[in-house]
């Protein structure tokens, strides 16, 4: 977590947030603050509560996991205080997103120009999802999967991976990390053959090199190209 | 920056990295620490003190802007690691990429799926620079291009923007921001066609919308797809 968002979340009034967001951060809300939690699928409510009570004058941090501008709540709440014509003014905090969390437990992978896409399809059309894995992994982007698979949803895993397998080799150097950067972290590294037999969920980020991505001691690094 | 790089810089007995980086966190490195500080190009000479340095039992922190696995210096010293059989461990500390640190200045361009590309070609041929360009541009990717021009470096960028305007709209959303999370960080919202109007140097991030990137109240969004 950035300095900065720890004392935005400190500050605050009121916290508003998916549920296992905010318990990952209930030692830093004052205990004075309201606090908003809610369940998955329930985005625009929340927003709309943030907004709310930004206009009656509240100091309101509205949490996401990572950063909060990589499919978090960000646009979203811009989104809703524009609809609303609400006069409040809205900062955005950076956070250290999953892809950079990740890698970082991983070793290097992300020294090159890399591609995030999520699998999620419920607001992207799956069709959209397959053209980018398809042209990012022809052009050799290290590529980055985020909401890989949930328990009833495994078939945008097996269907990313088909189309990785027709432009990579199967001894692509993969990375899997689960709860990036949270307590319980773990991180496998794999070869892109073998993505399928790892414990894959939701909570998970895939991490698939590039051709020239190696296995150095133990951690996958792309080589950005210096010479040693 | 994390409470992680803080902490880690802050318990260094040896701090390493581009001078223009030490000098930026000055005021947090400890007086009693060794500092080698060093100039562009020499960072595979900066890679071998640290790993020298660590095997002299010193704890060293090697800093890199924003994140230090995103064109930064954490592959190079795995790299070294391995190729000097140096048995010191290795942590790579996430932090806050430009990518990120940007977009949020801007509002929340990168709220779906996205690709990062740098336009230097010293270490990456053009040709493949231009062919990820392209096919991020033709799979609708928001686009953020990292070292989009120095003073002598004036052709990448006008390429890019070539190549850019054959598949999106000349009205698409782009932001330029200068220091992105530094002091005397500057944000500009305009539109592809103006790109090449903006004061643009290596310090620079430019992130260019998609097809569903919007200008709300002045901020640049692209939505999720939640419907409001």
């Amino acid at each position: 977590m950035t300095q900065e968002a720890r004392r935005a979340i400190e500050s605050a009034d009121v916290v508003v947030g998916y549920k296992t967001y905010v318990s990952l951060i209930q030692s830093i809300i004052n205990p004075k603050s309201e606090v908003f939690s809610g369940v998955m699928g329930k985005e625009v409510d929340r927003a709309e509560v943030a907004v709310k009570k930004a206009l009656e004058n509240k100091h309101v941090a509205v949490v996401s996991s990572g950063d909060p501008g990589v499919y978090g709540m960000a646009g979203l709440v811009l989104e809703v205080v524009a609809r609303e014509k609400a006069n409040v003014p809205v900062e955005v905090v950076p956070g250290v997103t999953a892809a950079t969390a990740a890698a970082a437990r991983l070793g290097a992978p992300l020294v090159t120009d890399f591609a995030v896409i999520s699998l999620s399809d419920i607001l992207t059309p799956w069709n959209l999802i397959e053209k980018r894995l398809k042209v990012a992994a022809e052009a050799d982007f290290v590529i980055v999967l985020y909401n890989p698979q949930s328990q009833g949803r495994k078939e945008p895993l097996a269907k990313a991976y088909e189309i990785l397998l027709k432009n990579r080799s199967p001894s692509t150097p993969v990375g899997v990390v689960r709860q990036a950067g949270r307590k319980g972290e773990e991180a496998t590294l794999t070869a892109l053959k073998d993505l399928l037999n790892c414990e894959v969920d939701m909570a998970t980020t895939v991490i698939v090199g590039n051709s020239t991505t190696r296995v150095v001691d133990g951690r996958m690094v792309t080589p950005r190209g210096y010479e040693l």
